[in-house]
Parts: C-alpha cells; sequence; structure tokens
C-alpha cells in the first residue's frame, strides 16, 4: 500500500482568496506524484459537490492546482476537502492532514463567510495582568489589614507585603492582599512595551470583595482598591494612545453574595433576593422555592449563578444600550476585547440550557458597539463548539496549546496528574485542535504557557530551564496569539492557585535569564508575517524531535525541537515550503543552514529549538 | 512509553443501567494492570466533573468498575468518558477506543435521554424492493408501451420483458418498464419469510410518472400500475398479521413537473405553479421571479424541490393531522416507518437553510402518530449531525458500513474511483463512525451491501464469491439493522443505476448458492441477540485478518474475517470478552473450538469467515 504523499493547503490568503461569494482555493502536490484526477469537495446543500482542480503550474517540487466555489447559501460555514486520484487509490486532504479515504466531517477545512474575529488580534502580544500581584502604584487605596470581611462574612481580609509568600495551606487565597493596582499597571508600561508586549489582559477589575475579583459586586464600578472608574479611562487612554489594546475580564456567569441583587448580608434588607422571596431580584438567580437554597457555581455557596431566563438580567449584562458589555466599549473606557469567564457553563436553570444563543447575544452586543470588539472565551477542555465563528473570536486555548505542551514537556495534566504522549500523540492532538476550527479562529485563540488558574510552567517543568524555552519556542511560533502571564518572562515560579499568584518579582527584572529570550522570542515574532498570521505545516517529527513551518507570502520560519537529551541531526524536507538551496537563518543565534535540493541538515543541540527563516532580515 | 491497555465499555443494558435520571455505569480493565483512580469524566453545564469509580469486583481476567451520575438536565444528550490514571501516565477510554490523552469530544460516549429509536428495529432483517423489478402480480395494470409520456413530455413510456436487459446505454432508465407490483410483492411474502426477512423496505409506491417513482404527482394515492390505495391497505394488514413490518420512501425534497401544483404540461393551466406567477402554487417551489427558471434537485429539471418556508407545504406534508407523514401512519394502512429521500438537502431556498428544523418535525409528526415509526434519513455520506436522537432514528448507512467494506473487500469508492485501505483504516473508519452516535442509534442504522443507488455488490468484488460471503457475514454480524437489496440473496448482478435494477431472478433462486448461505446468516442473526444488539468489541485485526465479537447477557459472538489469499493462524485474546475455556461453535460450520487461558487460537482458511458462538444451542 502506498505511504500518505505529500499534499497542502493553507487557509492564509496565500492558498484562499474570497471574491464575492466564491472562494478561489490553490493545493500544492509532490511533483513526483501523479493523479488522474484531482478534486475540490464542497457540500452546498448537505450533499458532495466534486469540483475538478486545474494544474495552473510547477515549479521544483511542487505542483499547484486551483479551483474556485460557491461559499454555501445556507449556512455561515462553508466545508470542503480534496481528493485525489491515483491509479491504484485514492487520496484526501482534510485540516488534520492527508488519509486514504473520505475524512470524518469536523476535520474538513471550514471558512465562515460572515463572522471572523478581528484581524489585529493576531498581531498581539498579550500580557495577562492578575491587578493585586502586578504593581503597588498607589499604597493609599491598598487594602488596609481586617479592613472588610469576606466569604459572607466569615473571613476578614489581610493585608500582605510585597513579596511576602502567600498562603497555600489554610484555603484564604482570596482574602490575601499585596496592593497591586492599575496605577501600577499604568506605571509599567514603559518596561511592558519595553518587553515587546501590545495588549494587557487584566483579571477582573469591577468592585468585587476577593482579590481576585471573580465575585463581581458591581458591574460599573472599578474596585476602589485598583483605582477609580476616572483612572481607568485615563489608563485605556494611555494605553491606545501608545498603540496598546486593552481586554478585560468579564464574569456574568455568577456574581459574589454581596452583590446588591443578592445581598447575602442584608446590607439592604428590603431588596436582596436572598433576603426575600419577594425580592425584585430574586429571579436573577436560581432559588429553590421560598427556602435559601441557591445554585453557587460548582456548588460554590459565595458565587450565586446568574439566570439569563429573566430578561432584568439579559438587559442589564447584555441588550440594553447601557448593559455592562457594551458600557466599556464605549467611551472613555473603549476596550478592545472581553474575555468572557467560564462561558461555556452560563445559561437558564441549572445546567446551561441555550447556552449558544447567550454566547452569540453577548458576541453581537460587543460587536454592536465596537466590530472590532475581541471576543474570548475561557474554557479549560474542547471549545470547538464555540468557536466556529458565531460565537468566540478565540478562546483561552488550553486545549490546543497549553495541555499539550504541558503533557509533552511537563508530563502533567491540567489536574496535575501524570501523562505521557508520544511526540505523534502531541502531533494529531494539535492537529485536530487546528483541524475543528475555521482558519481566523485558529489565529485568535489565545495560547498560553500558564495562567492565574495553572501552575506557572517553570515549576512543572521542575524548574529545567531549557524545557521552559522549549515551551516559550512553541508558544511564539505556533498558531494563535500568544499571551505571557505577567512574571513568566522572567521565570518566575509557584505551584498551583493561589502559588501561581505570587506579586512580581520587580527586583528579578534586573538579571533574569528569561527576560532577554523572552525578549527575542516577542521580537522575531512581531518581525514575522510567517508567524502571526502564517499558515502552519507539519516537516517531520519523531520520537524525538519536531519540526513545522509557518509561511506567508514566501517568508518562511521553520521551527525545529529538540526534545531529546542528546544532539540530533535530521533532514528536514523544506522542498515542501518551496525551498531548494535560500539559506535559512536560525533566529536565536544567528547560525545559517544551507539546504541543498529542496533538504535542511539540521543539528540541534539537546533539548533545544531553532527559528530558522529565510527572510533576509530575518 | 505503555502500550495501549485493554480498556472497555459498552452501551447495552449490560453496562449502562438509567433509573430515572441516573446512569449506573460499568467499565472493565485488565486485571493485569493497576491503576491508581479510576474516573468517570462528565459534562453536566460544559465543565468538567470527575466521578470516582469502585473497583466492584473482579474475576480471572478482569476488573469490574462501576459509577452512578446524573443525566444532564438542560441537553438530550450526556456525553461521557473515562480517565485512569497509572504511575506513569494515564488513559482514556471513549467511543473509538483508548487514548492517552482527553479523547475528542464528538467519541465521548453519548446517550440520549429523551430520543431514542424504537426497540423493533434492530431485531429485524429487512428487505428492500424496488416495486417495478420484483414480481409482476397483476399484468393488466402494468405500464403499457407508449402508454404516457414522461420527462416532460419528451420520452414514451417503454413496456419491456421480465428478464431483458435493461438500458444502459440510452439514459431511458427511469421510463422502462417491467411490470413489478404491489400485487407481486404480495405474492412473495412466503419466499420472504422463507428467507427470513422480517421487515419490508419498498422504494416509492405513490403515483409518479417514472419507474423509480421520485418523482411524485401525488403523494396519497399508489400509483395505479403498482396497486391501489385498499390493496396497499390489505398488504399491510397481510404484513402485519405475518408479524412483519413494512416502510416506504417519503420523497418530500422534490415533486414531479407533473404534479398538480406545479404542472409542467400545463393539464391544469390555471393552477400549476410553473403555467402561472399567480398560481397558489407558485410558492410551493423556488421560481427566478416571474419567470419559467426554477430551482430543480441537483439541477434536474424534471425534480422541482420544494420550499419548506410555505405554510402550505408544511401542512400538506407534515403538520396537519391529514398530512403525507400522518396519513400513511394511520388506519388502514399504519405503515411502520418512513424512509425519507435525501433529507439532508431539504430546507428553504437554494440550499438547505433550517435543515434541521424540518427534520425535528418530520420526526415529530411521524412520532405523534406512532411513536414506534422508524424515522430513517438517506445519507451518501457522513450523517452524524442527523442521529444524535432528535432526527433521525438511523440512516442508510453507507458512511459507516457500505463505503468501509466496499472499500474493504471492492477497492472501489461510490464514485466510483479505486480506493486501498488498510484494515487498520477499515476498524478506524467504522469506529469513528459508531462512536458519534448514541448507541441506540447506531443499533437502528440500516446497513446494506448495495441498494438500488448503487453497484450490486457481487458486482463489485467482480463476481467473487468468497469476498460477497465475506461481505455478507459482516452485514449480518455487524452492529446495525441488516437490510438486503432484492436479489442480493440470490447473488444477482448489475453496475450502477440502471443496470442494478434488474429483474429478479426468480429462476435462480431454486439453485442459487448464495441463497442457503444467506438464509443461513440471517437465522444465525435471528436467534443472537448478541449480534441484534449486543455491544460491539474489536479483539484483534492486522493486514490479513480482522477479528470482533458481539456480546449480550453472557451470549458472546466472535467474528472472524481472513481476507488474505492464505490459510492464517491467528491467538485471540477472548478473555478481554470473559471466555476462558469455553468450547466456540462456529455457527457457519458447526466447527468446535477450545480457547485454552483466554486465548482462542483460531485457523482461518484463505478468504473466509467464522462466526463463534458459546451459546449452546448455537
Amino acid at each position: 500500500m502506498q505511504s500518505l504523499p505529500f499534499i497542502y493547503h493553507g487557509q492564509s490568503s496565500d492558498w484562499l482568496v474570497r471574491e464575492g461569494n466564491t472562494l478561489l482555493v490553490t493545493l500544492i502536490t509532490d511533483k513526483a506524484m501523479t493523479y488522474s484526477k484531482v478534486m475540490l469537495r464542497h457540500e452546498p446543500d448537505n450533499e458532495e459537490y466534486l469540483v475538478e482542480m486545474v494544474l495552473s503550474h510547477s515549479d521544483k517540487y511542487l505542483n499547484y492546482w486551483t479551483a474556485s466555489f460557491e461559499l454555501n447559501h445556507d449556512r455561515d460555514v462553508t466545508h470542503y476537502v480534496f481528493k485525489l486520484l491515483t491509479k491504484q487509490g485514492q487520496f484526501w486532504l482534510a485540516g488534520n492532514g492527508v488519509t486514504r479515504r473520505i475524512p470524518a466531517k469536523e476535520s474538513h477545512f471550514k471558512y465562515n463567510a460572515c463572522h471572523q474575529p478581528p484581524e489585529w488580534v493576531h498581531q498581539q502580544v498579550f500580557y495577562q495582568i492578575f491587578p493585586d500581584r502586578f504593581c503597588n502604584g498607589k499604597p493609599d487605596i491598598s487594602v488596609k489589614q481586617d479592613e472588610y470581611l469576606v466569604s459572607g462574612g466569615k473571613k476578614a481580609v489581610v493585608a500582605k507585603q510585597w513579596g511576602e509568600p502567600v498562603d497555600t495551606k489554610h484555603g484564604y487565597g482570596g482574602c490575601e492582599f499585596y496592593g497591586g493596582d492599575l496605577y501600577g499597571v499604568e506605571e509599567k508600561l514603559d518596561y511592558l512595551q519595553q518587553l515587546g508586549v501590545t495588549a494587557l489582559y487584566l483579571n477582573p477589575i469591577f468592585t468585587a470583595p476577593s482579590n481576585h475579583k471573580y465575585d463581581c459586586a458591581d458591574y460599573l464600578q472599578i474596585d476602589p482598591h485598583l483605582g477609580t472608574n476616572d483612572h481607568f479611562a485615563q489608563l485605556c487612554d494611555n494605553l491606545h494612545q501608545r498603540g496598546m489594546k486593552v481586554m478585560l475580564d468579564a464574569v456574568f456567569n455568577h456574581t459574589s453574595t454581596e452583590h446588591p441583587w443578592f445581598n447575602l448580608q442584608g446590607l439592604q434588607p428590603t431588596s436582596g433576593a436572598y433576603q426575600s422571596p419577594q425580592s425584585p431580584y430574586r429571579d436573577y438567580y436560581f432559588f429553590d422555592g421560598d427556602s435559601h437554597h441557591y445554585i453557587g457555581w460548582k456548588g460554590i455557596q459565595s458565587l450565586p449563578v446568574l439566570n439569563f431566563e429573566n430578561q432584568q438580567v439579559r438587559d442589564y449584562i447584555y441588550q440594553s444600550e447601557d448593559s455592562v458589555i457594551k458600557h466599556w466599549l464605549k467611551p472613555p473606557y473603549q476596550i478592545d476585547g472581553w474575555r468572557f469567564d467560564v462561558i461555556h457553563m452560563l445559561g437558564e436553570g441549572e445546567g446551561a440550557k441555550n447556552n449558544a444563543h447567550y454566547v452569540k447575544a453577548f458576541r453581537q452586543a460587543a460587536k454592536q458597539v465596537n466590530p472590532d470588539c475581541y471576543v474570548l472565551g475561557e474554557h479549560f477542555f474542547e471549545a470547538s463548539q464555540w468557536l466556529q465563528g458565531d460565537q468566540e473570536d478565540g478562546a483561552m486555548n488550553y486545549y490546543g496549546f497549553a495541555h499539550p505542551v504541558r503533557a509533552l514537556l511537563a508530563r502533567l495534566d491540567i489536574s496535575f496528574d501524570p501523562i505521557e504522549i508520544s511526540v505523534n500523540d502531541f502531533v494529531t492532538w494539535q492537529a485536530e485542535a487546528r483541524a475543528k476550527l475555521p482558519w481566523q479562529n485558529q489565529l485568535a485563540q489565545l495560547n498560553q504557557l500558564d495562567s492565574h488558574d495553572t501552575a506557572r510552567f517553570l515549576e512543572l517543568v521542575k524548574h529545567q530551564p531549557e524545557l521552559f524555552k522549549i515551551a516559550a519556542s512553541m508558544l511564539f511560533s505556533y498558531v494563535g496569539t500568544p499571551c505571557i502571564y505577567y512574571g513568566t518572562e522572567i521565570g518566575m515560579l509557584g505551584s498551583h492557585d493561589p502559588d501561581n499568584r505570587r506579586t512580581m518579582d520587580w527586583d528579578a527584572v534586573e538579571h533574569s535569564d528569561y527576560l532577554p529570550w523572552l525578549q527575542q522570542l516577542i521580537k522575531i515574532r512581531k518581525q514575522s508575517p510567517a508567524l502571526y498570521k502564517g499558515d502552519y505545516m507539519t516537516l517531520h517529527f519523531d520520537d524525538q524531535c519536531l519540526v513545522y513551518a509557518r509561511l506567508y507570502q514566501g517568508e518562511v520560519v521553520v521551527s525545529a525541537f529538540n526534545l531529546s537529551k542528546t544532539s540530533i541531526e535530521r533532514e528536514i524536507p523544506v522542498w515542501q515550503v518551496n525551498i531548494d538551496e535560500t539559506p535559512l537563518t536560525n533566529l536565536l543565534d544567528s547560525s545559517v543552514y544551507l539546504p541543498q535540493n529542496g533538504v535542511l541538515k539540521l543539528s540541534l543541540p539537546p533539548l533545544s529549538s531553532a527559528l530558522l527563516s529565510n527572510a533576509v532580515n530575518g
């Protein structure tokens, strides 16, 4: 039986051009392979239609086939795949690679004609800030020891010194305060720009009792310990003047028990939903009859779940002109994106009834004010169903990036359970995750090595800098928009929440080994359209190494990773990216490789990365 | 790295018991493997919840783990998978097998709590009849030479002699008549019962100009050349008295141009949609303004597409109390099922807009009259999206059965293109197709080797009886409901449409080698709950052979296929189906095998099948 041949189609504008309702499509094949027929298959009315492709031209190694076809009229998303016939059999190409039979529907190439993420997203390097831990810019607004009670009145807040260890033993994670604030963020913008960051993702900043502020008590006020609405408007303006973007965290699945609607502590005894079954806010939540029993997020009683069946909730959150979603997108703030917390869980009643309806409605509300608003969903697991274009622009890409990278390099899954995958498993996992999404949504995925919800990556790889550097090289060379969790650029450590929320170690900035590495990766990324919007092609993998290319308009970056503890040499078929004998420069150390006859002989030191570019000024 | 261990979960009542809103689940593992934790993972609100499973008992080879969990409240379908931890890593089990990482969502086990196919379906052996070609029971109603014009008046009908070759050269396929009718069907019921058939699927029988009658001109009248409404009622009664079932072909995507609504030939000049833009039926179809241009199915102008946006069409077809769908489900006919032609293409306007809405509505209409009505969809390709429970009970299973079997044994795909797949490709293909559906829908899939739309299987395998017999053994041992296309039981030949619609060769019935083989397979199937509703487990495969088991309540049937032209011997791990040293009888030739220590030493002649049963009266 024939082995699988090289067949490739990218989805950037190099390969896919829309003209009105028509898509012009290019496919490449190995010139050494003969096909009796090459076809594009699509399903305009759910039925198979085959369009014969034409051999438009050839070069030394490749044949170029083209076809055009009409976008679907009845649906936003158009699916297509390729069928190639030989004398003995047939090969198909879908988003996850070549097969000998018709590919499963979920992996067909997808193009959403109606909904696409904003172009600016994939050009960014995001930086995630947990405000209480980043920088204290105005000590007089910091939370004072015992200033107020949290956890439904059970616990007084704790004020701690910058750098003091967080409490990981008593479960006080949410009520320890270090005084970081939005003034501090503003103070550090020069630092961030020097690092190369272009966009901020701020963990919640609206008034809320905890330090993490996922327990909102007022969606329309900046927490007074972080700043003021006026100052936030000024911060946004400052960011925009620098050409930077800002995304806020939207926590609409639940509120704090101290939100006036709920009012567990009876501060306004006549009106809170908890206080009285007759409360006008009673139906904002899910109470069991007239009792005090209500649904809390994942059973956590301090986070009562909102009921989107209620019209007032809908109006307040997204539907009315002054809804929360719209409010912050409008002047004087004009934030650039919303990151929606646990958005898959939200809906009517227990469970997530009609979830898709609300996610679409959130999108609509946001895009109505700013069509270029970035709609980002938080999902720890597979999020394909939210990422077809009409719901989210992108997701926090745990499923398709963070988890596989963590599994491969740290051998831990998200629950800290041991996991052992092969490079083949890794490649297949990422390919599956990519293939399920329209290309533009793949680019708008937010890739991170770690976040406020996971252990620090360097901690996970047991402080091994080589593995951390490989992971960082993957982050900046992979498909999707990179995001650095504050402090990751200086190799901060910390296990799972709350240990992953240590105060930013500003002293380490001066002498960190990691910072120049990250700075270099960011610079490489920003200078390379191939890296931020180019197509992805796996060039080689085996048990010890992985090599993939990103390509765009003739620019190629070959990313190679030696995952073993010995030096390795490999021959890489760069003819597949149309490189014959063009010199390739490793952007990480300026060494130069000279491919011969379309093959790159690559030597990689143990546990190392190389980013080889054909661009002159690489 | 560890190889993948044996882990298994079935979805029959042996493994999955529903009690109210709770599912009790059993999982088995190899007793030789140690797991630090075994978990069931489900997503009641789209978020991961892990339920620790308990080791309930063990026997010689297997550990049995159990857990119970609540069905989803917010959706009909509940997804779940299993996560098993070892010291080094983790394994997961989903519907398509064991992986080292969390399985892709589409392959998670699925249980639809609200919609399940009728139980009777998977107990049947269906027989598909193309009425004009099966048996002429009443010559005086047969179409006479030149009796009327077809193809919009372009061609006169042709009356041919039984046994005369069909025209395959001039494209007259649809207007040749051989005189088969419903009286003929009734005449042959004894023959069919002797063969073992329990249910009929009749190609369209409503009034229509062509022989295939996919161009309906009256949804409420049996075609006068096939019979009468009264006789059909009598036939249904006859069938039901024999304990047999009957399913009709519903062609609602389009009508004939001779349907009075359309009336291309102007028989009723004032009222037809084609005749006048002012016609009350104009909007039943899709006309381009006031012109004569309209949308035909796949561009075929004799089959104008119906517009379900039109309320009258909806009322007539499914919504009103005397709608077509309901009419034939009611007395005096009380048909048992509907096979919906090209149901995925149907909808509003060009394309298939809001298709899911109409498929659900058809289902509702049918189930309203008879909750046990079998709702079957015709799909040539992947139909997973229609088979989650709330749309169709089952599909004509081209994608998950006919196509892979055809590719493996005949090396042809549905377009007659060459295809070459490995046994691994075959197993993966079938597993993928199964895994995407709830178990009950897997059982209600209609499996065929061939049909009125495909070439005869024996023709495809170039008349090789061994390959035909292997395919037939697969048909009767695989998951899903078998259906024989008339004449397949006697090895009738014929290439693609219309050559696959030759007249039934009644003379061959007496001396066919195939008939006893089919009769035996049908008998084996009907006597074996393991075969008609048991779980499926792949026991072994390699380049030359495939072995799988079906199992139910202690009964096991091991189906083994030697796909090579040499004799082979294999060791099959029947300990996985809990067989230690129980004798296994090959139901096809009564030979007996004695496994030792859970391993079956199997010898298979070239190109052969074995169906090995542990049932005493096997």
